[in-house]
């Protein structure tokens, strides 16, 4: 393998080739016009510098600047294909400011996390995030506090740093709506695991659409699913086999809709045509996989990534961030499992 | 929100309150015991230190010794959940080193890629992964090679740079072995896209341990796919209505094998009891997901990805690499969807 490579071409080579001193090379390469260089000289430097390969030293740069540029971003995220759209988002906005991401790893546990954010500090990041798998309350260690911190899918238990998450209650109620304008009246609903946000917001918005929309909701019709295909199979064999069963459900997630396909199928129930089914989550390479592909509402992972760096710029830049709690709209994903009770 | 903080402290501080020089402050902090210097002074700037919060500057002590401690990773994997674990291997070996990962995304057309591979340059790397998320040749930009280079699930169509890849053929091996074992003989293939790494040496390695163990493939048993569970479905179908149907189907991945299950569920045909199905790709919170649970090979992402942090770590340390192309073996997933026909 090729291992000894030219040594990278420094601004004393190109101040020693120009016969100038490193300072003016600094001064022409960084384009501080305010220094009184002749045009002729800087034109030399410059050329030599093109012809060289010389390499703008950005970490150097930014240290001289006291602004290396850099985010730190801590995430649980990284043990999870779910929720990687959230990195997508955060390097695409980093990428679009010019910044660089540091990744730091947590485990699920946050044991982890406060070594993380020390060892991101050390390399003087200008800004932390810190992103979840799961939408919930966090404490975050005290060290969180020492640069401007964004929390990402969850949010500060002390109600202190700003935070940006789903908003699970109009997720709740898009999936409810694309289900009325069917023409369903009958809805069932598999939860999630009772108490976390995403079930108490989804169920919460379901219920006031419905409401709203003069529909009586049958409590017997929300059963208490886990999250796992095997729970949502479950919740879906308990609700076909009533005799009112519900035409249509709603699933707290993707996977549990997976599990209420597989009960239909068995019974020889047809999707859309029988009944209809709406997810959660818009799990990538699944609710596309189905048969037929999914009717989902997305979690807007890959949003809430961009607006934690945007955020971040904001609050570095010394803006006060108003609202300390920003929710974002989870957008419906129209595949072929809703089928139409209206002529 | 809290946007006025206490500046950092730095080691002039330290310098100035415990009355010695800013050097002896270095010497101290970076254990440097080549330097005289009295336990006692020692002591007490230490102890300044720790009571004012005192945070090392790994950036400018990299920066100081020419060895930033970072490696980059050019990635199209940000936008696919399936090779995650990529960055998640990697992030882990560069973690348990010490050393940090900045990601630089590329798209699926590798157009951002030189100018990724540039701006990590400028932040000085010491040496640069690049990820694919599936396993192809691929033709690097000229400044991939100006720093030690490693590639990870895919090779440098150039033959130049090393490469980590996972062993295809062995995991064809792999899933013919496991049917092989539970008596099956009549095995149908659904194949990936024709041509590719994966799909050739797949096939090649299920074709090879079938004649190994006398049994004669029936060629008409392996269908083209393309990787969707459509084509996984219409494959499972073809196979399914034959009079000489197979007992057994190897899919080219675990998406084409879910197309597989409706195909046999829509026909009454019991998994594991009547079909057995291996797949390919373990893919998370899809394989296991499925009922019966997907018996799967599992691309070994994770390892891949860490091999790539230690290889570069070996190359930047000046070691010759000698094997220019590393292939990782893809260990088997036993869940529920194989069923043996011997007593």
């Amino acid at each position: 393998m090729p291992t000894a490579r030219p040594r990278a071409v420094t601004m004393a080579d190109i101040a020693k080739e120009a016969g100038v001193s490193r300072a003016t090379v600094s001064f022409v390469l960084n384009d501080r016009e305010d220094v009184a260089i002749p045009e002729a000289t800087r034109a030399r430097v410059r050329r030599i510098a093109a012809d060289r390969g010389y390499r703008p030293n950005a970490a150097a740069r930014g240290l001289a600047r006291q602004r290396s540029g850099w985010y730190g971003l801590v995430t649980e995220i990284v043990t999870s294909p779910l929720a990687v759209q959230v990195i997508r988002g955060a390097q695409q906005q980093a990428w679009a400011e010019e910044r660089f991401l540091l990744i730091a790893p947590s485990d699920d546990e946050w044991q982890m996390e406060s070594a993380a954010i020390e060892k991101l500090l050390e390399q003087r990041v200008e800004g932390v995030i810190i992103a979840a798998t799961w939408h919930r309350p966090v404490v975050v260690p005290p060290n969180a506090y020492d640069v401007p911190c964004v929390l990402v899918n969850c949010f500060d238990a002390k109600g202190i740093l700003p935070s940006i998450v789903p908003d699970e209650v109009s997720g709740g109620r898009t999936a409810a709506q694309v289900l009325i304008e069917a023409g369903h009246q009958r809805i069932g609903h598999v939860t999630l695991e009772p108490g976390i946000p995403a079930q108490v917001g989804r169920l919460d918005g379901f219920r006031r659409t419905l409401a709203e929309a003069g529909i009586t909701l049958d409590e017997e019709l929300i059963v208490a699913g886990d999250g796992s295909t095997e729970s949502g199979y479950r919740g879906g064999v308990e609700l076909l086999e009533r005799d009112d069963a519900p035409t249509a459900i709603f699933c707290g997630n993707d996977r549990m809709a997976m599990g209420v396909y597989d009960a239909a199928k068995e019974r020889d129930i047809r999707i859309p045509e029988d009944l209809s089914i709406v997810g959660f989550d818009d799990q990538q390479f699944l609710a596309e996989s189905l048969r037929p592909g999914l009717t989902t509402v997305a979690l807007p992972f890959e949003e809430m990534g961009a607006r934690g760096v945007s955020m971040l710029t904001s609050l570095t830049a010394g803006s006060a961030i108003d609202n300390a709690k920003v929710e974002i709209d989870c957008p419906l994903r129209l595949r072929s499992s809703v089928g139409s009770l209206l002529r």
